[in-house]
């Protein structure tokens, strides 16, 4: 997906967002939002907001020399998703349709992303994953259904902390023996690293893999060959987030995206309300919304 | 006063909401939008925001050809002012405070500004004014009417469309043979000129001058010679709108602005919840917040 322009404010406030989170000094926050200002200006707009962000991470780190600025936050909302799991797994256990439930709840953690959004409050975001059934749900569930059934070899990309445990409810219900996570390379922004796979206990039941790239996102070019290997294998790949949807709708195969609609330029491109569950798939050569 | 970090983006915001307002051709959207990139790289942030806005639209301007292209919105606004100008007028024939009123009314029209505010509609700026009264309002009223009391010729700074009108409220609560009126010199963005107080019937009543200049706030530096005798002699200054605050907060000279808290930096600044009505006095050498 294309940069928009309407993408551009926003990659200037996550700017100042980011930069204060690394540092206290009004003079890196100045300077880091000068910089971005020239990379806006002479930005290839062909390039997916996740190259952008990349390329703003990369430079904080450099300037700070802070590997993780956001390590305790996603420390503090692994720790907060785990909380929940005992009721949400006893939800599962009566659910008339589990994977649908399991579904919903992969992507109810999708709100726990620290780019579009500042931080939610533990309250807002176990709320909302507790009414996850209130939240609009956009997705032809029975093709879902279907493509889960006859996949021998998954491959699940996962987004972001906290998100990744509720993705282990999921997981299960897909039945972990044939699926591999796919994490990212490094730390950026709040997605979720081996280290945060490990802290879902994903580890235990699931092969994890990184996918050897800092991008918020899954940028193909940068990925690592065993990842790319199993991309390209795997009968199904499932991609969590607006950053995988945001690097991969164009991408050579069919892939079935799981989002909550974030933003108003997402919102716009996939022609569904902020807020919505959505389930949907991109197919080899077609854009989301089924055009070649 | 400076620009922060944080108009940065709502800088970029303005920028696509008024290139867009301008032409409909997205390769005009984007030079402008890569144009303001390269200028917020190497902005002084000791301008103060508007006159970042004022560059933007001469740039506009100069791009397009097109002088006014607010001109619909203003006469769109004017007229919906002065269709609640009746029940205004009876409201503030029973007041018991007529000049508070009239002072909140006129603070309640400040909701008109397109640039820092997507277009409201006409039902949301009727309500707003007509529930004026419902706004929590910030300022030492006494000292207001004393001013007022005080002072044989009061200079009364416009700010926008629409807005000018319900200022003609306070100006007749004022007494209007001893205020003079400015408006900018020259379109830009909503703000309103001589044509928009010759649609609230201004001309009829007081004196309305120009400040000869085409920012959207007062840049004292840019502003005509009978503009700048009038500001300096005058016994009461008042300064409608956040614009005219940014520029003339550190003015050499006692203000009293009246404007609505629209935005976070504002807020800050001024230490008021946004949606504040507030009446607020610089002095002379001194912050908004009375520090020398």
């Amino acid at each position: 997906m294309n940069t928009c322009l309407d993408c551009l404010p926003c990659i200037f406030r996550q700017t100042l967002d980011a930069a204060r989170r690394v540092s206290d000094d009004p003079a890196i926050h100045e300077r880091v939002a000068r910089q971005v200002a020239a990379w806006i200006h002479a930005a290839d707009l062909k390039e997916s907001p996740p190259v952008m962000a990349q390329r703003l991470h990369r430079y904080l780190k450099g300037l700070t020399g802070i590997e993780d600025p956001y390590a305790a936050a996603k420390a503090r909302d692994n720790a907060l998703a785990l909380s929940l799991m005992p009721e949400l797994r006893e939800r599962l256990a009566v659910s008339s349709d589990p994977l649908l439930l399991a579904v919903r709840l992969a992507i109810a953690g999708n709100l726990i992303d620290l780019g579009p959004k500042h931080d939610l409050s533990a309250e807002e975001i176990r709320h909302s994953i507790r009414q996850v059934l209130d939240a609009p749900f956009s997705g032809d569930v029975e093709t879902f259904r279907q493509a889960v059934a006859n996949a021998c070899d998954i491959l699940y990309l996962a987004d972001n902390a906290g998100e990744i445990v509720l993705d282990r409810l999921l997981i299960e219900a897909l039945g972990p023996a044939r699926v591999t996570v796919a994490v990212r390379g490094a730390p950026v922004i709040n997605d979720a690293t081996m280290e945060d796979a490990r802290a879902a206990g994903l580890h235990e039941i699931v092969r994890v893999i990184s996918n050897g790239s800092d991008a918020p996102g899954t940028v193909l070019g940068e990925c690592g060959a065993e990842f790319l290997k199993r991309f390209t294998q795997a009968d199904l790949v499932i991609a969590k987030g607006q950053g995988n949807f945001e690097t991969l709708s164009a991408a050579p195969r069919d892939i079935c995206f799981l989002f909550k609609v974030k933003c108003p330029v997402i919102s716009s491109n996939v022609g569904l309300p902020p807020g919505t569950q959505a389930l949907l798939w991109s197919r080899a050569g077609k854009d989301s919304k089924g055009r070649s």
